[in-house]
């Protein structure tokens, strides 16, 4: 049982937002529903495109963020996860440096703790343009790389978002996975949430998940030690 | 696009909770994210046992359940669904009678509209000994049975709770519907949220998962036309 409520502020998209508290459940040691920590979700899948606005051309995803936060504070959220890595560049202005976990940096931590020094990032076109995890890497000795087949990357987040079929997905990015790490990459970082959706349980150690690592970091501070 | 924000308490159990959000997902036609509705969820799932509570042997959920209403409201929920058969005889108290999507009878409509004569009705001890679905489905000239093993369905529901490996718990449930539909009853109802997180995504017509019809009857009054 813990005495921390963890809040989520979902929607960026749906699905993954919904996965991510799929792994929160997973993740979490438990023999009956007290050992989950309570938890309180607000999603809007409406707020302004994140891609949209990491690039200047859309309106910004701020004042959302920080109705979404108001909410979930007010309903009694000690910790503020947000599973979305797009999202990530606006969260000190909406939410304030350190006032949630940051995915960004927990998975090039991990990234660089499983060894890996050259890593594939899979991510949308304005994650990468931002150069959020190139810099995080860095800062782990840890240089980030463009998968060849970026345009597959692209169209698979879409179809995820639109409802595509989770098997034939999956199976199309596990190709993209194979083909980094079969090249100069040594490791691979899936860096949008939408492809976390279609990664399967079993572990691979040359595969780091960022939304994993949002759930694990996200238990760890409502003081739960992850499976 | 729609206005109306879908409001969940969830936590009972967590990964039901988690099931019914994907179920709410799935079955909403959308091309991207804007089309999903906007949905704010409380998850207490240190609630006192609904079970225990349903047999007058255990504190009341009741105030418990009128505080996530309380904050699911103040978030701006339209709709308040919530993804637990068991603890359905307390919300006419907790929340108002007709201030929920109503499970239950949404449930035992479905079962009529199959041309099901004798349902088998799948759920806890506690939600068989309230008679609720005995109730709501006789209410539309359909007779309530029992499983021969209903020892198995309360394992399956523990062990869901527990984390159990949802590939074999699947294939316990699946023998236990092949089971009842090979026996006495034209048809299967699950009634046990746990029990909802092992179905697969294919229909089966002679079976009725009450957590997929309270999904479709919340989409619908949300505006949306359930896929």
């Amino acid at each position: 049982m813990t005495g921390t409520t963890i809040g989520i502020l979902g929607g960026m998209g749906p699905a993954a937002s919904v996965h991510f508290q799929k792994r929160l459940v997973d993740l979490t040691p438990a023999e009956s529903d007290a050992d989950h920590p309570p938890t309180v979700m607000w999603s809007d899948p409406q707020l302004p495109d994140r891609v949209a606005a990491l690039r200047g051309s859309g309106a910004s995803p701020v004042p959302g963020l920080r109705r979404g936060a108001e909410i979930i504070r007010s309903a009694g959220a000690d910790i503020v996860a947000v599973p979305c890595n797009t999202v990530h560049p606006f969260l000190d202005d909406a939410l304030g440096a350190g006032g949630y976990v940051d995915m960004i940096g927990e998975a090039a931590r991990i990234v660089a703790s499983h060894g890996i020094t050259r890593a594939a990032v899979l991510a949308t076109a304005a994650t990468l343009e931002d150069g959020m995890y190139e810099r995080a890497l860095a800062a782990h000795g840890v240089e980030a790389t463009h998968p060849d087949d970026q345009q597959a990357v692209l169209d698979i987040i879409a179809a995820v978002k639109a409802g595509g079929d989770v098997e034939a997905l999956r199976a199309r990015l596990f190709a993209v996975i194979t083909h980094a790490l079969a090249g100069a990459s040594d490791g691979v970082l899936v860096a949008c949430t939408e492809l976390s959706v279609l990664m399967a349980d079993a572990p691979m150690p040359d595969v780091v998940d960022a939304l994993d690592e949002l759930a694990r970091e996200t238990l760890r501070r409502a003081g739960i030690d992850p499976a």
